[in-house]
């Protein structure tokens, strides 16, 4: 899958840069040693230590490089199987690294105040689940909203992305060569269509005061 | 957190065993060095070489060791700071590598029907957020069956496991050490009173067919 969106982006006319987090052996577990210099040496508080690198330029290596690539791109794209409903493991650890306190979210700055707002995203992914195990009537309730809410609107929704509905390959280990091509052939038409694609609904700011309180409805 | 929970379980006269993931160097990222013996060296489908390792007892050590400690537990108790929505990548990991196909659920054996089915979790996390901006009305929507049922239910839920409304910690980072202090005593008492503390509500396979499709209701 993740071949196959290369190839389709490509064939958009778009330049198409590749963090392939397995082959790159990309480092999950964030630590002090993602600092060169510390604010507080003695206690790590997480945030306040990407805004001081940040500022100081004292990012990790690795994370610098995937900081550059994001603030490049006009579209990132996800692939992944999914685990446990969520993204795996070196996906996330690459979201707590790399999506940057003060840079791309922060205080107020949050869905469409955020730093990413203006790029877009667009996820694929595999699942071993069949699509009526989901929607309101299915065992695992929704999936875009529901169960990976946390991805789709915590995390993409929240740094500002303009989020595509997502393209799911249901029940990949136990289909055929056959359906498998032709989940490929299209993923290839969803993203060769993709500015056509409808996008995700988010929360707006504008409804909501300095502290996150719901505004009262205007009459 | 983590120490008052521990501290709180051995005053209820539990015998505690910690898994300090960090501690421990845990390694978060699946590969096919999870396993001593392969059942098709060429083509990794981790599940069904989770499924074969176990058969074997060809499970890499520290996934066996934690496998054990499981099986052992009557009760699994997750700390963590919540990371956009989800636990940290670390514990993402260790579910993907340690919550086995086969034996902790597999085919129709998910939720009441799950490996795990007997057992209890207790989760205690810490967040930025503060409580107005989650539920019906609030920002972020729903937190425990929002934002957190990938976590709560998709996964706890998913193995079978009875999950104790979790307890969450907010806007730790910007509050005063006697609020904190406060929070780690209300954390205690709720431990000391765990079994009175309501259940979440899941799905039950009682409800739904072997294809996983929603029953007829019965009139």
């Amino acid at each position: 899958m993740c071949g196959t969106m290369v190839q389709a982006f490509e064939q958009r006319g778009d330049a198409v840069t590749l963090s392939d987090l397995y082959a790159m052996n990309f480092n999950p577990v964030l630590s002090g040693a993602d600092f060169k210099e510390r604010r507080d040496p003695n206690y790590l508080i997480y945030a306040l230590e990407q805004r001081h690198a940040l500022e100081q330029g004292a990012l990790a290596d690795d994370i610098a490089r995937e900081v550059e690539r994001v603030e490049a791109a006009d579209l990132l794209a996800f692939s992944f199987p999914l685990f446990w409903f969520s993204p795996p493991a070196i996906l996330k650890g690459w979201i707590e690294r790399v999506f940057l306190s003060g840079l791309f979210y922060g205080g107020r700055r949050v869905y469409d105040r955020a730093g990413l707002v203006g790029k877009r995203a667009f996820t694929a992914f595999s699942l071993g689940g069949r699509p009526h195990m989901f929607g309101d009537e299915g065992i695992h309730g929704e999936l875009e909203t529901g169960m990976l809410k946390h991805f789709l609107q915590g995390t993409l929704g929240y740094v500002g992305l303009t989020v595509y509905e997502p393209f799911a390959a249901f029940h990949v280990p136990y289909i055929s060569a056959d359906e498998r091509a032709d989940l490929l052939t299209r993923l290839r038409l969803t993203i060769a269509d993709l500015d056509q694609r409808p996008t995700m609904a988010f929360p707006s700011l504008e409804d909501f005061d300095l502290h996150f309180r719901p505004k009262p409805m205007e009459v």
